[in-house]
């Protein structure tokens, strides 16, 4: 069975067809060369879970993926914002590599607008292009937001199909100043938010969701008869704000709206995992469950969601605009109820992903996740550091269970006098700061296994604090020596470049007037 | 078998002993007359077990009880603070109406240090008085907390057996100016802390949850074999200030010694719901895990635990002091799995016993506990307040997913400029307040469902707040008019009556000399 499998593996990565058939019988997984792969990701904060503490315990379903599978209980994102982390994801590399990042003024988050001119380099790598070598089939469901210009496509990029947006379904726009934004099947836009696709910001009703689910429930009853191996990367923006939910869902929660949605998500996501157990491929489906971010707080509490006992939100490079949920899933090769300390990273999930396809991870390049396939499926736990940047800016690094911040910041005293507030009822002297403060000569450290809160800084005068640092400094000055970083592709804007004309607009006479192109470095308030 | 165990629960509401051995047959719910039982109540706060979002995970075995019974979201306990819970939980009243409050000062915390002169009044009926009449057999295993003075013993208000100590393991004492705390068993002292029963400060060394563990599983094994039924109040200190841990967990927690104080208790746990399966019964316990306050954040984070989401912690009302873990586990009559949203409170464990017992609950007295067998067995949610004092003031009220508060304060000024800080890191403008301030006229309310962490009140000019408000204001005004407060108990000190001279000490050569009477009134600063 394994050498059967080894064998058609290997035929498996030429991308011709017959291979799949057999290996839906492999499930041993010391021959993994072929499986299926499938992945979510959420704006949803770690303390949203019932599994992680969530008061109402609205998840089910979302917290039996976890009790059959492994719960990672520090894994964190690339970033604190949706575009560089989904960049980072799809890459294996930190934005400041990819050139998800600004150089227009100093730590600032930045993120791909309508109004932005960059996107993902054609230089970069991305996941689906790879897999593509050992035969997948790969789509992405929802937000792409790696840029909406053509040359930034998903198709471009490595993806097959997709069936969702380029940019966050903000709006609704007015069409003359702003385009609505489009949805798109596949190479042509469909329709667009709050025209085609409707979200009622009154009684915050919209199917979205359940179309999303739809389009997912589709394609793997598609691909399940096929036998044709696929990546699925379902990337719903349903607890972004504006949050909405589908009929049956609104007024159900204990939470209000916001519950409302992720109460969506987890039935959406049972009604998955219980697809791929009906259609025999659970076995073969390897499924990640995470986020881009940390919980919005500016738009809680009733647009946004909880980190749970973490400082700060989505924007910070505190543990609650970083720290994510993590579940990895895989019946018959991940031992059920797991509880893995593993420091993951969503960058992670590129380079395991290749080993679990038995690819060799790129070698021309850095890249900076590692594979976690030893982790997953014998239970190893690797050493390893993790580096968080606020746009252009090195802001802190974990090793071990101690986080060194070298800078500090939450956002600036005058968004905060607007009611721009990242850390709602927190206050911790020193640490969440409305100035850029460097603490490069003594870095704020805290232990997060006794503090994950991050309000205890560890004296500089104890022997725990020079023990750390010492061993930081020295992983924090590799680090930075062997940093090249990428072209920044989140400098400049140009209201031309909006979303006026999305490829197959004249088919729907859904066309829309750009105005004249006028270039401007953007403004990256935080 | 139901008739049988009908008719033998009757006999053994007489105190005789023949019926017990029959009952361990029996497990039908429809006719429980007989039944084991058995209370763990700790310091602990809401965030620090791994089902409620702790990020270390590291209590396996009480997360496993939960999800072999219920987990209840939003139980509560009494008061935040120790003494005055505890004589809540075994009189089934709120501390105003038992005498566990002091009127020295407005909205006070008080409690039973040694040099309180009050205790639980002869005029309260506690649960093992009760539990007596149906031929229970009832120890308490650690601290006591009701009073110190002779009249105040624990084997004077029902219990048969007492091992542990009648106040916190503070110290050490120079047994001069204050005598070390005694350990008991039974009517008689056998040792003091930090002399017979070491705690070692440097390290965090003792073994007294083992020697805890030891003594319930010992009682365990003895009832089991005598078919006698049992209510065992198993009430550990171990994760109060100062904290401890024994030589094997010494150092094996993520979360410093704190984690693993809790890491030996969720052993110990482990321990004692094994051996009940062990003796065959298991079906015939009923098991419910709680604790007296919520976490004591002024000790954090190295002896100190968490509160998850929620506001501040023990000594205030906010949900950080008074929102507690609420396990009930009674395998064949609980179904496993469940969640349950009924507000529970500390106080419903005395009415609940009784109703398992089957015997009627005082009816001369004001219960403030409900009997949530219903709750228990058949999944119901009854609706109800529950009303949060602080000393002598009623300061917030739940109803519904809402609370509104009538006063807020944390702690004075004075004290935070001490460093006395109840919220630490946490900050919410006249939310958290350091003076007394009263909101009756318009009380602060909040939607703990959508804002667990109470930081958003909700707008006096809103519908929800006019519709809410005048639903809770009656249930207030219902409350006030036909409360008796009970006679203050907290209100007194003196040094002569500190643990000096306890019972066989003069066995042991261990009595001390007290000083001569001086009775003050106790200062309660916050
Ligand atoms: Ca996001
Ligand atoms: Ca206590």
């Amino acid at each position: 069975m394994c050498l059967l499998s080894s064998v058609l593996g290997s035929g498996g990565s030429n991308g011709t067809g017959p291979n799949i058939l057999l290996l839906l019988m492999d499930d041993s997984i010391t021959c993994l060369t072929y499986f299926y792969f499938l992945l979510f990701s959420l704006q949803m904060g770690w303390g949203d879970l019932g599994i992680f503490g969530e008061p109402s315990r609205e998840t089910p379903n979302i917290d039996k993926m976890a009790s059959e599978g492994i719960l990672f209980t520090d894994f964190y994102t690339a970033n604190p914002l949706c575009s560089p982390s989904r960049a980072a994801l799809l890459t294996g590399r930190l934005p400041i590599r990819n050139g998800f990042y600004t150089t227009n003024s100093h730590a600032r988050n930045a993120y791909t607008p309508q109004e932005i001119m960059g996107g993902i380099p054609d230089s970069e790598i991305l996941l689906p292009e790879l897999l593509k070598k050992s035969g997948y089939f790969s789509k992405i469901i929802g937000k792409w937001h790696l840029g909406h210009r053509p040359q930034y496509h998903p198709l471009r990029h490595g993806f097959d199909e997709w069936f969702g947006s380029p940019n966050c379904h903000f709006g609704p726009y007015d069409n003359k100043d702003r385009p609505n934004i489009p949805v798109y099947r596949d190479w042509d836009m469909i329709g667009r938010y709050f025209e085609e696709f409707t979200i009622d910001h009154k009684t915050g009703e919209a199917n979205l969701t359940q179309i999303y689910l739809q389009e997912a429930l589709n394609f793997i009853n598609k691909q399940a008869d096929s036998h044709q191996p696929f990546f699925l990367y379902w990337s719903i923006d349903a607890t972004h704000a504006p949050v909405y939910a589908s009929h049956p869902f609104l007024g159900t929660s204990r939470r209000g709206l916001y519950g409302d949605a992720v109460r969506e998500i987890d039935f959406s996501i049972g009604q998955i995992l219980e697809l791929l157990k009906q259609k025999g491929i659970a076995k073969d489906t390897f499924v990640f469950f995470t986020s881009d971010n940390g919980a919005a707080l500016i738009s809680a509490p009733r647009q946004g969601g909880s980190n749970g006992p973490f400082l700060c939100g989505k924007q910070t490079t505190f543990e609650g605009g970083i720290r994510v949920p993590g579940i990895a899933w895989w019946p018959g090769h991940i031992a059920a109820g797991q509880v893995s300390y593993q420091l993951g990273n969503i960058m992670d999930l590129f380079t395991t992903s290749l080993s679990l396809a038995g690819q060799d991870i790129p070698r021309d390049r850095t890249i900076d996740g590692i594979d976690l396939t030893s982790v997953i499926i014998q239970g190893k736990e690797i050493e390893r550091p993790i580096f968080y940047y606020r746009g252009n800016e090195l802001m802190a690094v974990r090793l071990g269970p101690h986080k060194a911040h070298y800078w500090t910041w939450s956002n600036s005293w005058e968004e905060l006098s607007q009611g721009i507030n990242f850390c709602p009822g927190q206050n911790i002297t020193g640490v969440t700061t409305h100035t850029q403060v460097e603490h490069s000569f003594n870095p704020l450290l805290f232990h997060l296994g006794r503090d994950p809160g991050e309000k205890y800084p560890i004296s500089v005068l104890s022997t725990e604090y020079e023990d750390v640092i010492t061993r930081i400094s020295y992983v924090v000055q590799q680090h930075k020596n062997s940093m090249v970083p990428g072209e920044p592709q989140l400098n400049v804007c140009d209201l031309a470049v909006m979303n006026w004309s999305p490829n197959g607009c004249e088919k729907l006479g859904k066309c829309l007037n750009p105005p004249q192109s006028a270039p401007w470095k953007c403004i990256w308030p935080h």
